[in-house]
């Protein structure tokens, strides 16, 4: 395949479908990853994904992905808002990063609205729920010219 | 055509590609309206366009789309940081609104990183440039259900 | 008639009564300046009205008024927490001028609770829907002294 | 009579009239009382009064108004700046109150600028001297439909 | 018996019961009193209440518990938060106090977060409703060593 | 038994005991857990017990309370300051969730006075030292109505 | 005698010299005050005091000091920091007031920094104990010119 | 002629000389566009004039100054603090700005001091009347080096 | 004689008696050592006196009396507000010191509030002219017990 | 000549020419005071200089320019934003004073953006390097009416 | 050996010399640790490492080094600024602990500047890159009196 | 010899070792000196000292130091935290300066973790008493590569 993405999961994400469904809709993490695997085929890039609520191991992906991928997807959920550790991996390892959020974290509390992320990745989409793996996935396919 | 966006851009997106490249590319404004109408007409989508460097006529842009368009793609620019009325005029139409930026606002200066318009738009998308717009459009074609 | 009262409306107050009737009432614009021209011939108040989503045309018509009107009401509405501009035109133009808001801004979002309108008021009355405007032709017709 | 109304006065109102005659103008509290007594009345509103110095005692007026009073109108002077209490009296006895002032605070200092009685309160009327309490007691009519 | 406790609650909370049930239940203060006497004669710890809306008589409570009173159970309410006399009654006489509220205060408006009670009282109890005094009975109980 | 419930500490309480006996006294932690497995005995309310230093175990071991456990008794050291991985995990399971401190944080450091855990807990307990785990199972009885 | 001064004294200090001696030093209220009043004499100023935890209290001592006393000594003690109910009394009255506080408030809690009486006394005196009083004593003298 | 100057005058400066003049002097715009237009003769300079109410009208005039003028004298009045459209503009045009201000605006409200055109102008002028449109040409001339 | 103080003043007080006596009366510095001198005399508490404009000049002044002076009075004018070299140096040699000011501080600019002096001050004594520098040897004969 | 203006220079601009250049130029002060001389001798403006980096004899050369000169021209430098001794010594000399700085102080650190010297100057010219100053020159020979 | 020391790098340290070279030079962390090591045998001082990216892993390196080691270095890279727990298990333990960063964090991002390691770290060195470990090895010599 | 250090130690470090022994040791500066002299001559690092209370005569020694010291080491004492007038003459000299303080700043006062020094430093060492200048040396020789 022409291209490779890593989709990185942060905190609570594991949960997706079987709670709050008011704010995530019913959805699970195992769907999403699906969409984008089916998404990803037909787009001729290639993805593997990882999840986990220790941001030390998140740190971790983003480094391990140096030399492995081209692109990375990452929701880092409730870090997004507390880390400094990831953003200093992304900006380390140098990969195309695109931050997605399934809500609009701008409509929700304050502390949401900033992010660590955001300064050093390409671009951001947030609001459009399991859809916005999809968009960035081609907005990755896009900038690899694929 | 079953559905159908207008997408409105503020102040100085006319001088698109005419000025400041390295920040925005050489694309021009015309450019961006011509890909994103074709785009539309593949997804089934009219398309209809406008941009004015006046806050007011923005703010009628977006209630005269009320009854007339399923959905707004708003590049509010500058006064993406600064326009409450814009933001009054998206709530009180109640049209699924996207919010695109062509660069990553969160990587420039620090007034550039709120917005008035996020937490009353479906969603928001930034930092591909005039890919965005795509990008929007896809994530309309998913709200409507095409 | 005695004296002359100008009744100006900010952006969106265009759409009351068709839009988020929840908040306003399912009052029109329309309905109230004819409430307010009635009201107006019985206290011996000449009214007239304008109303603009145009910052800078709100501005020329409170400077119009100077030499015109001995007094303004003034519901700024989204421009009543971002116009340093209309803080000076009514400064400058020295008319007696009540600010009129239709919702209690100070039980909403944090950023509606700051008027640059209110310091260079003669008085506010906000949270009263309508009546608030007669409130206000009342509160002229005291300084009047009609 | 068809409705009721307690007007509450809190701290150094008592002094009105007799001190700082260039703020608050010459008219004593009495005076203030008896124009709004014949104001009721010709509204077939009936009126009573009450004024303290002691934050405590103005909660308990508030309280005690519950069954007893239809509507509230407050000035409850510098207490308006620092008084959760009076905050919490009238939310629990729910009461529609409105909030007076004789001044324009917003042309005051700054401290004078936030109210912990306005996001309970109905609406805001300030600026217009003793006229004030006759605006809020037509507010009230209104509200009441007498 | 062996060891004595004074309940203090302040403004509104003789309220309790009669309004916003949705916030405290339907439990009185007196029901509340009732509880912890029984409560305390089960512990051997005598029980002594009061309750006022007047900050300064609070202050004089708390004052006039020195030597009386081997603890205080304070629900200070709306003077949690703005009351510094408070803050000095309690560490002026330096018997153990236990902060005390109904609701979880750091689920309510930002302002309700800050306290001038806890830096000086012995530990804080809050969200647990009527049941928040009894542990606090219980805390004192440990304190006590009885 | 009738009910269940899990205890987690957050990140150097495995120390208890053993430092800074001035702060937090010489109890260990393994003496609490034993004072709350007999208390719940006592209140046939079965009790479980985790520690970790890592904060995405402390969310994972929420996360997995999640139809395991009625309840949950919370001292989160200090990822109660830093944490919205923690608030967003006890939000998604909805499982009652009482914080508990050993000192009176609000007499410590500024930075310890916020907690983004009060706000999705059920309520606070801190300052009591061991008993304040006790308070919490208590609280937790009364909301199982055991 | 040739001219008279009120002193005031706020919540708590009734309590001095017999709570917090390392802040405050041994000497009582009464103390304080027979000092005080046998150096009027010297000065051939009349002396009176008050005292008083309710600041509404406070207030109307201020109030009806107009036209009986030619000064007043005030030490607001908390509510030096909360009350501007007390600094509009000041104001409306228009005594020359001096603030007085035994211990050096600056080097102290930060909240007790700030003062609503500082702007619109005459003067400030602070950290020297019942010292201060005399000091304020002699001051008026100056002013009085006695 | 040897360069050309664009010389833009934002909100209420239309008023000029007609309205508080003890803040502006009674010099009106039109006198101060015939005094810069005479000086820019001399200097071999040409000028034009353009003023408005409307901020996107101003954006516009900023933009159309592309390619047809050397330099821009703008004094954006209100819009000073609160636009950033005009930043951007200026920003994309890159023509030499300078900001110029009747008044010493840092001797007047705190928001204005704040000014979005500062950063982006190549330097600033303020305080000193009419004359300041002069120093600018000269400060221009220097920088076309005429 | 029993006990020596070193009166110190800052930046511009060089300057009392010929400029702004409105603010600062017509009285020079030396009529103010002069007064002082002769208090000192009475009061057997011999003085001294130095003035510099210069921040490491009282520095220096301030470590020089170490040994010299067994009380410090410390008019630092504007570098109240700004010298913590000041602070370290009274902290440093320990002397008691006494902060004095002439006008009232608090009812000036803001950024007179703070001062980097009174937390290491015995006492603040401020807005009563040179009276203060008087009230002032009175404090240090206090506190000499002379 | 018909009047006088004493040009002072704060800390490390006697270093002009010999460092930063990117910055100010390779112009030395010097050589901006020939200029100026030269200019002043033009407008038969007479023209001293002053240069220190003590802030304490900045203070002086401004407190003896009373009486001596009829202007100020004055950059302070690093002092601009940290010294309210020159803010002083400006309002209590009272002779007119121009705030010059050689770069756009508004482009440059957010610290740099504040001045207390503004707020007592006539006026402020930034941004035009050596050129300022003689833009100055004209400013105080147009109030000076030379 | 007299002494020994544990060296604890945090998150992305693992990266170094392979990843922005530009900000930490080409040494990879090996190559740190055998400068450290060797260093360490000169001054007779035991050294051990260990690197995580998991803020828990992190702290109980810290909490398992008490009776272990004698001194910590730590560079805690990006938790320096966000972690309260690093800051608890540093207090809790007691050991001496030098923070150690390679670039000079002051002159990089606002939000790098704030450190909770500091307050309970014996001292800090920034901004020598690996030389850094060395000097703080140095330090504890000192501390150690090796 | 190789190379040549300037130590510059600011306000009231002159009184090091007599004063305040608790915070900064017994050590005199003379004291320091002589062990940097020392040091300096094993590695061949001539060595020269200044110290001033005067923050103009500290900046003017870090000027002159130009073209004579390959290096600094500065301890600016409190002017570390207000001088702007430090920062520029660093900046402007271009010459190596290493930052140090005796004491831990960050275990300080709020005010003195904020430097202006830091950003144009190379580096920081503070919290290690004498021994920090010596430490300073080393990184010094270090840069140097002597």
């Amino acid at each position: 395949m022409a291209a490779s993405v890593l989709v990185i999961n942060g905190p609570n994400l594991n949960l997706l479908g079987t709670r709050e469904p008011d704010v995530y809709g019913s959805i699970t993490l195992k769907d999403i990853e699906d969409t984008v695997r089916t998404y990803g085929d037909r787009l001729t890039i290639k993805t593997d994904f990882f999840q986990s609520n220790v941001e030390g191991e998140l740190v971790a992906a983003i480094q391990n992905a140096a030399g492995e991928f081209d692109g990375i997807i990452l929701n880092a959920a409730a870090y997004t808002h507390t880390s400094i550790a990831l953003m200093d991996a992304i900006k380390a390892t140098g990969i195309p990063t695109i931050e997605v959020h399934l809500s609009n974290v701008f409509a929700r509390e304050e502390f949401r609205h900033h992010s660590y992320i955001s300064p050093v990745a390409t671009g951001v989409i947030c609001g459009f729920g399991a859809k916005g793996y999809v968009l960035a996935m081609d907005a990755l396919a896009d900038i690899f010219d694929v």
